[in-house]
């Protein structure tokens, strides 16, 4: 290599001293107050190995991680251990920050800004990890392989074929979008799960927008092509009314000032409100804004039929009545469904009949040993007081006496608070019941102590315990909450072999290796355009409009997962916020 | 519109206010030194009207313009008479700084950077100005009608037809590739003339490194896949390979170390020397610091078959050996063909024998009387004075002597230069002949003035003349400066009816209306990669090196088309700089 010029020799200083790099983006970017806090890792142990080594005998463990969204990157993260080979195995070379995209879908943030290439987030661990981009297509959990297809020429002549033994299989390859086999969906819809999705809505609005314009239209006709129609009243959905509304109001009609009488937004949701996960205050505010905004809110429309000029709806009460509306667009944003990889693979592992791939609390895939999912492909099958009632009721009743007194329970109590969650939300939240309120006022009286109850006694106490469980959303945070935990278990796997730190076994002898996975709700946003947000924080705290806009900025810029990103959408935001966003169609 | 919140007046402000935005660009982006001069107009007059409005009978005089590339736009930038009916049709909504699409290709810039949205050019223009994405295939000379076709529902079912009457037509469609009908070409290359063409292009380059990077794959296997060819030794060809060269070195080898050695670009040129139309000194600097590089330049090669595996290239000397290479990507920039609604046209106009769309000094199309093209899409077809011989001669000859005195030539000069350049080229260039010295030494001198030739003399002392001929290159330069010169008579074209300043009509009576369009040729620059630009400039004056990547930098962000793209395209330039370029598969 020549000898470097003062150019190059500057550029490598920026690239390899990161913390100069970072000072000049705080000093350059600006962004407006944002205190984006560094999680960034150093640069160097590059440790990415040939591809051929792979195949070399060694003793390494071999980790599988199939997928890169954020169960499968926050495992990367987080892994720490040297001691496994990894091989990580996704379509997508790159790491999206999903929250951020119905902002792509209308050139609020750039789609590039929000992704980062895995290899670039992998390659600054002390770690062997291989990636290959690659879509598995099969599980074969009695013979431990993954079979994979890459098409990276583009060319069905040219697929090449990749089989990958491994000792553990990570699944986090996501799910798709649902269309409930409705007829027509999955052909005139767009939905909105990947940064293709978003690409391809943005270029589409466009379109819409040009089409109209041209001469010769009839106004029916222009205000077909302007309808647009957004299905699904959950944060995605509403999030990405409220972006399209913002550019069209703020950016379209400067440019297309001819037909913005033509443009309609219509948000259909098969229930009584939007965002109905979300405190009732925050439905109503978004409800009451839309209204004001002119987004013509369907509550109560179940979608029947999609053709390529209309969309059908039925009202789910009051008669059913069956209306058809023509559309422009369609973003198709109602809930996930299981991809056939799983589906195929939950039949293998006894789990046909059921809708979704259960895994246990450690997120190990049930019936199985060595095969972990996590993220939306998977939910956790939380174990049922009731089921273990007896054996619980045994491990607690240390002298055998057939009965448990209240000493007794309470030594086992942490175990069973860890072993079954819903314990402990029931003592939280519930009305305590005789029992509970007797643990409770018991402590350190010795007269209460040893008050006694038997199994049925203790079986009607714990009746109502099971009530509280909960399936976990299908959200980014729990996701990245798992890939973190199962790193953080195969980091500590020989340690916690010997000295095993989780609740009692109930069923069986001796404790849990690890202490089960525990979802920490930190609390959810909905964007609601016009530079409001409302958010939904842990212990039920509600907060509205533009404070809390400035505050799912900061959160978004300090999440995002590398300096570039950071850099980059908080720059995308400061040059929205002077120059608009962009309407090229590209 | 429900109030404004502060936050939204004060995005307004900055939207409204665009010096101020401007002092916050120059503050926030602090590109290096950079001086970005300003053409940004102001932001009133937005005169897009109800296209309903354009069937209306109105006395303006209807201009269509064909194209948003560099003529066009141009045009339409420059166009300042409101007295006209102006319609835009194009495919493609946006103008695009095609200069940096090399740039795009690896993501040194990105492709929203570099374009601008035709509408937001026309709209702060005080002008009837109406934008429809639509392509034309056909011209109807006959009847001043284009026929055009919008296909913006993706559906062949929903193509709109467009009719469109014109009094002046504007046709500035560009050029397509041009395959030179090689075998395979159009089916297993690339392009490099759109932003889609880029963009693929960035696309493919990660795909190759992703699929050598795959397992169970020979060294031979890998060595294809990483083998890029780039055919045409031009500044387009030589600007990608050296972006390409620098991706790979600086940003893709740290991402896959593994691969880095199985990396090869072979750059094809037919002729003996890359860059030809530049000065020896900058082709022997590329092709040294290519070869430093490592880029494998074959000159004297010339393609002819390419297959979906082997490039087939012909030796044009020594006895014309034949090689197959294999390959992973093939860019191909080897020239510019005529489109095919271009073609159709020349029938009509009786053009059908020639090879590309002739238009006169004043570029009308020849054999019409409204219908201008500029830009790639025609040439020039510049009179032979050798044709006009005689008609020159009786001009000069005032007494009708049949014989011309030095003094009557000198007085008709002027004119003959104007209308002729090539006899200034002459002029300036070469030797003198007997004739011009006899001009230039008797001015003043009475006895040398009244020296006489005949219309023989005259003949041979022009006979070399025509020699100088030469049509202009398809450049953005000369296809801007044709844009503005048409724009600049249109705007004038009523007052110069009445006071005509061209040069004399030598074969008609009176004066031409305008002058013919000349060419300023403002410098041409190849940038050879690693920070190192070659440039060549007016009265050639060439400069190579760090210090003229610096100009090349200065010079493409002061003549990007407006305040936006200039902040993105530097911005893009420093974020490179800080954390190299982007590899993610999107």
């Amino acid at each position: 290599m020549q000898n470097m010029t003062p150019i190059q020799r500057l550029s490598r200083t920026f690239r390899q001293n990161s913390s100069l790099a970072k000072m000049l983006i705080v000093f350059t970017v600006g962004g407006g107050g944002l205190v984006a806090c560094s999680d960034a890792k150093s640069d160097d142990g590059i440790n990415i190995v040939n591809p051929s080594e792979v195949d070399d005998k060694n003793k390494k463990k071999r980790v599988v991680v199939l997928g890169t969204g954020w169960a499968g990157t926050s495992f990367l993260k987080n892994l720490k251990d040297p001691s496994y080979d990894v091989q990580v195995i996704s379509p997508r070379n790159f790491f999206a920050f999903t929250p951020l995209l119905p902002s792509v879908t209308v050139g609020t943030v750039e789609a590039r800004s929000i992704v980062e290439p895995i290899r670039n987030i992998v390659r600054k661990k002390n770690l062997n990890v291989h990636y290959w981009e690659a879509e598995c297509y099969r599980i074969d959990a009695k013979n431990k392989k993954v079979y994979c297809q890459s098409n990276l020429a583009g060319d069905p002549n040219q697929i090449e074929e990749i089989v990958v033994d491994y000792d553990y299989l990570v699944v986090s390859v996501g799910a798709r979008s649902n269309t409930f086999n409705i007829p027509g969906v999955a052909e005139n819809c767009h939905f909105l799960k990947e940064i293709e999705d978003a690409q391809k809505i943005r270029r589409k609005i466009v379109d819409c927008f040009e089409r109209a314009s041209l001469p010769n239209l009839s106004d029916e006709e222009r205000k077909k092509i302007l309808h647009f129609v957004v299905v699904g009243g959950g944060p995605t959905g509403v999030e990405f009314a409220a972006e399209l509304h913002d550019y069209v109001t703020e950016d379209l009609v400067k440019l297309y000032p001819m037909v913005k009488d033509a443009v309609k937004i219509t948000l259909l949701e098969a229930t009584d409100h939007i965002l109905n996960m979300f405190d009732k205050r925050i439905t109503a505010f978004a409800e009451e804004k839309f209204q004001r905004d002119g987004i013509d809110l369907k509550t109560g429309a179940m979608v029947v039929k999609v053709t390529d000029t209309e969309i059908s709806t039925k009202q789910v009460k009051n008669g059913g009545e069956i209306s058809n509306m023509p559309y422009g667009m369609i973003v198709w944003s109602t809930g996930i469904g299981t991809r056939p990889v799983i589906m195929e693979f939950m039949k293998q592992v006894g789990q046909g009949n059921r809708r979704v791939l259960a895994t246990d609390e450690w997120l190990r895939v049930e019936g199985t040993g060595d095969i972990y999912a996590l993220g939306d492909c998977a939910t956790i099958n939380q174990r049922k007081v009731m089921e273990d009632i007896w054996a619980i009721f045994q491990k607690a009743d240390k002298d055998n006496s057939k009965t448990l007194t209240v000493k007794e329970f309470q030594e086992t109590l942490k175990d069973i608070c860890e072993r079954y969650p819903q314990v402990e939300l029931y003592l939280k939240n519930k009305q305590l019941s005789s029992l509970i309120d007797l643990l409770k006022d018991s402590k350190g009286d010795s007269s209460k102590e040893s008050v006694e109850v038997n199994l049925e006694e203790f079986k009607a106490a714990l009746s109502q315990v099971d009530s509280q469980m909960k399936n976990l959303p299908a959200t980014a945070q729990v996701a990245a909450q798992q890939g973190s935990y199962l790193a953080d278990c195969f980091n500590r796997m020989e340690y916690c072999e010997e000295n095993p730190e989780g609740p009692l076994r109930f069923r069986g002898e001796g404790r849990h290796r690890f202490r089960p996975f525990r979802y920490k709700h930190l609390g959810q946003f909905a964007p609601l355009g016009g530079e409001q947000t409302a958010a939904q924080l842990p212990g039920d705290w509600v907060s509205i409009g533009h404070s809390t806009q400035w505050l799912w900025y900061s959160v978004y810029a300090s999440k995002l997962v590398s300096w570039r990103t950071r850099a980059l959408v908080i720059s995308d935001w400061g040059r929205r916020f002077i120059f608009g966003r962009d309407s090229s169609g590209i």
